[in-house]
């Protein structure tokens, strides 16, 4: 049975989604958090250097920061739109050295706009990602390719399975690129534990929440804190463990009723789940 | 470029949800349709031996009876639960014989009630196939698995991909059980080429229509008229023309507005997308 202790909790910003970054700094404190996932645009509120002193003041680490990616929003031919995308994703390779986070998570972009062509989609998330990658060695960071539920295929990812996403880690050096396992996005997936150990030492980040139904109405926000939902977390952690990766593990829940609670009830509640899903028995909430 | 022509349309009975039987039949005929797909529901509605009776009388072909399958809402322990379970499938088997339907389209079923182990359901179902396949063969009955998109893996097919469904069919005789290759479900995936050449000679239905966004608040009832959303049918139709496939292609499609619809309005508008963008140019709508 894999136990993750508490020790290797991150908390998401994107969880308690109304805090800035200064807010979610004090909640890890107050919570013994010791890690923290950070959005950009929570750091760009505070500007980085205030951001990289406020972390650094309070001791935590940065688990991942969300998000480069996008890479297929700009037409082939849209020279300048895609300079552009370029450009800020260099900008957020920069931001996640500096905060020394762990990955910069890539949400690597869905169909082409006026296109239907998912394997130009995929081919142009490839070639922005390769663009990317001499700038993160430079820099010493590690991009964390996101398979994003199939769900979101078409609008927000055409990486849509964790196999598509290591083969796509696989074709660039391990120091650069890896993978992030997301629970939500790759949990159904009848070939999940085989995946994950293909992908031995490029994981570089394992989010977790869980699955709840009915599915709302808005599809993105249907996360769920763990152990309110019907993810099998055992299996899911003891393949991620068994693929060499101790890191920490970040709960990161986009659900309107948690964002509407008090900040401290969710950290408290992150807390209590983390340990007894995931720390207590493996998996079976009590 | 592959072609299909108006003479291989099939109308799912769904798509024109608030017909009945005879009301569905005869739309088929005045909108020279060769080919329906039936659901139970509506058969019964009539009586399997009328519902015979209409279909031969209008001369249509029946492409699939919809639908077998929820084989894991029985606790593995509920006995008086699975027998019920599997004599409705019985049920479904014998009736689709009757009606010369080309399969029985099965539909899974999620979890176990009360459990979050994918294994256990996909043990289960594997099994329950198993249980009619016997019968099957003894009426000349083709099982048709379909697997669903993963966003109904939870509840209601723990079949979520169409490589896990070609694995299971592979499993049994190919004269018992094939798949279904939905684009809804299966479009996504970046291995859906290889896994459809991978179902040569077992697929058993090929069903069409479109992925539309954003996502409706009920995400049964997100599909959209064959050229109103995101998938490219061209290579979809190709892979499954170069496994052998020959047969009807349904268009099935669940959505709240195609329903309000007249059904002579929506049999017109199937009809005129079905030759634009299956029969035009194999894939693109003018």
């Amino acid at each position: 049975m894999t136990r993750i202790g508490l020790e290797r909790l991150s908390l998401n910003q994107a969880t308690v989604k109304h805090a800035g970054l200064r807010e979610a700094v004090a909640l890890c404190a107050r919570h013994d958090i010791p890690a923290i996932g950070l959005w950009r645009d929570r750091v760009a509120e505070i500007g980085l250097a205030e951001a990289v002193a406020a972390i650094r003041a309070a001791g935590l680490h940065v688990s991942s920061l969300c998000r480069g990616g996008f890479f297929t929003q700009a037409d082939p031919d849209d020279a300048d739109g895609r300079a552009a995308a370029r450009a800020d994703n260099m900008a957020a390779v920069f931001e996640a050295a500096e905060l020394g986070a762990d990955t910069l998570v890539l949400v690597c972009g869905g169909l082409v706009p006026g296109s239907k062509d998912l394997g130009l989609a995929r081919r142009m998330v490839a070639d922005a990602i390769g663009e990317l990658v001499p700038e993160a060695q430079r820099l010493g960071v590690r991009l964390g390719i996101e398979a994003l539920h199939p769900m979101f295929c078409a609008d927000r990812s055409v990486i849509a399975s964790l196999g598509e996403a290591v083969d796509l880690a696989l074709s660039f050096p391990p120091d650069a690129v890896g993978v992030v396992v997301d629970s939500y996005h790759v949990w159904w997936d009848a070939r999940l534990t085989g995946e994950i150990a293909r992908a031995a030492g490029r994981i570089v980040s394992y989010q977790v929440c869980d699955w709840v139904l009915p599915l709302p109405a808005d599809a993105l926000l249907g996360r769920g804190h763990v152990g309110d939902g019907m993810i099998d977390f055992g299996p899911i952690s003891a393949a991620v463990a068994a693929a060499g990766y101790d890191g920490y593990v970040e709960v990161e829940i986009f659900n309107a009723d948690v964002w509407a609670a008090q900040p401290d009830r969710t950290a408290a509640t992150v807390r209590e789940r983390f340990a007894a899903v995931l720390g207590g028995n493996g998996g079976q909430a009590d």
